[in-house]
């Protein structure tokens, strides 16, 4: 594996045609393309718990509630293709549209609340077309492992719920944020900031990094944990502040006052055009 | 097999730890106890299909909308497991309700327009439960093939449509409906029918036939088809008809007027406490 380039299937029957013969078990990487070294740590992690690795390219359509993100989301197949063959991918799925999602589908998966919190206030549907679109690419590809980053906590979350909530038959393994050295979470949309506003953007993980220094000197209310983020991010002009949220891990369900088990701290902002998110997770112990 | 009993597992953990060493191809027949001859027709197609037969038995309490009917519904686990031994079940799966929905669990399947017509309008919430249990159901037990009646076509459809969309590895095998001598369509609620309803229910079937017989002879108008069906049932006045529905086999759509293609006949009526279906598929080749 790592020299070999991998096998590159476009359809549903030549991707059923390379897995008819693999090795077990398979570790999946689901992805929209225009990797980065995010996923570089993904399909690594892959490649060292499974016998054969498969990765997924595929723009979901359905996820975008913003006709103008679509459009913009970058493709950069030849340099994906590229990375997949650095990590080792044995198998690399490209489809079309239509080989994901057949024309008249109708059947959605719905992950309950957490899907209208946070990103899903922000994104109406989002989580009902991540969870259905993770549920088909599972399904297609059948892997013991699926790999997710933990950069998307609340995608995270509602992929690790629907698999329980559903039985299916594979572990979600999460995976820690990859960062640029100044601290920006690595992110596809990343590429597209202007270069004041990618300047800018490291306050987003500072606003993070203050809200745990507070919690690990002993910080437990809610409130001022936000409002410690808040003044980070204040600081910067550029940085228009979509939310800021210290929400229950489990079911994100924001926490007001005294702080009781363990918290994600969640917040999202806009750079220009782009909408950039973060996120840290404080355990209770 | 057919002579020993089914192995009887009650967790997640043992239905895994049975079929772990199982051969293939599976086929699952699901079901909601109270089996007659309808269940026992899918168990033997099942068995002459596959190398293995799952049964499930597990009243499922999500896809009761009214609680009287789910109490109502009838339990008879003894003589359950006898069938599925005389039809050769390798493995019954009996479960309490935290195996199939986990504590918390908030992850649903949604089926799209037609689980809002018919059934699904008389029955709210019916076929995004029936989908999410099925769903789990199939995750569960990993079959090769899954096993429904024809007599609940609605669900039939759903199912179907769910293992398209979702691109379940399962193929759905639709059998035809089992009927008393008299045309009734078996059904579990059967049981509960009064002796004078259940003298007169046999118009259901009588009034889809009506409706079939007019179809053959060159009827392919749905108003006309709907009132053939109608007059039928008035002549019993027992019967108190829910709805009398002509429909697009593949969307459920209600026809108006000419009738292009395949159709769905298909109605419900209460007798007494209970509520009966029954339906026909006509085909324009």
């Amino acid at each position: 594996m790592g020299i070999d380039s991998p096998r590159v299937v476009a359809t549903r029957a030549e991707l059923r045609a390379a897995l008819a013969s693999a090795a077990r078990p398979i570790g999946f990487v689901p992805t929209m393309g225009a990797l980065h070294a995010g996923h570089g740590s993904l399909l690594r992690r892959a490649r060292s718990e499974n016998a054969i690795v498969v990765a997924s390219i595929f723009v979901n359509p359905t996820q975008f509630d913003r006709p103008g993100d679509l459009a913009a989301y970058p493709r950069t197949n030849a340099a994906d293709l590229d990375l997949c063959r650095r990590e080792g991918v044995d198998i690399a799925f490209v489809p079309l549209v239509d080989e994901v999602h057949v024309p008249g589908a109708t059947t959605t998966v719905h992950p309950g609340p957490i899907a209208g919190l946070l990103e899903g206030a922000a994104r109406p549907g989002h989580f009902v077309a991540v969870a259905t679109v993770v549920a088909i690419l599972i399904d297609l590809v059948g892997p013991e492992r699926a790999y997710f980053g933990e950069k998307d906590a609340q995608q995270l979350l509602v992929v690790r719920r629907m698999a329980r909530d559903l039985a299916m038959a594979v572990e979600i393994v999460g995976c820690p944020t990859v960062r640029d050295p100044d601290g920006l979470a690595l992110s596809s949309r990343n590429a597209r900031l202007a270069a004041d506003d990618r300047a800018a953007a490291p306050v987003l993980r500072r606003a993070l990094v203050a809200a745990r220094d507070a919690w690990v000197a002993g910080a437990r209310d809610a409130d001022s944990l936000r409002s410690t983020m808040r003044g980070v991010l204040a600081a910067e002009p550029r940085v228009r502040v979509d939310y800021v949220s210290v929400a229950d891990a489990g079911t994100l369900a924001e926490v007001a006052g005294a702080i009781d088990g363990d918290v994600l701290c969640s917040l999202a902002a806009e750079l220009g055009s782009v909408r950039l998110i973060d996120n840290e997770t404080l355990r209770a112990t």
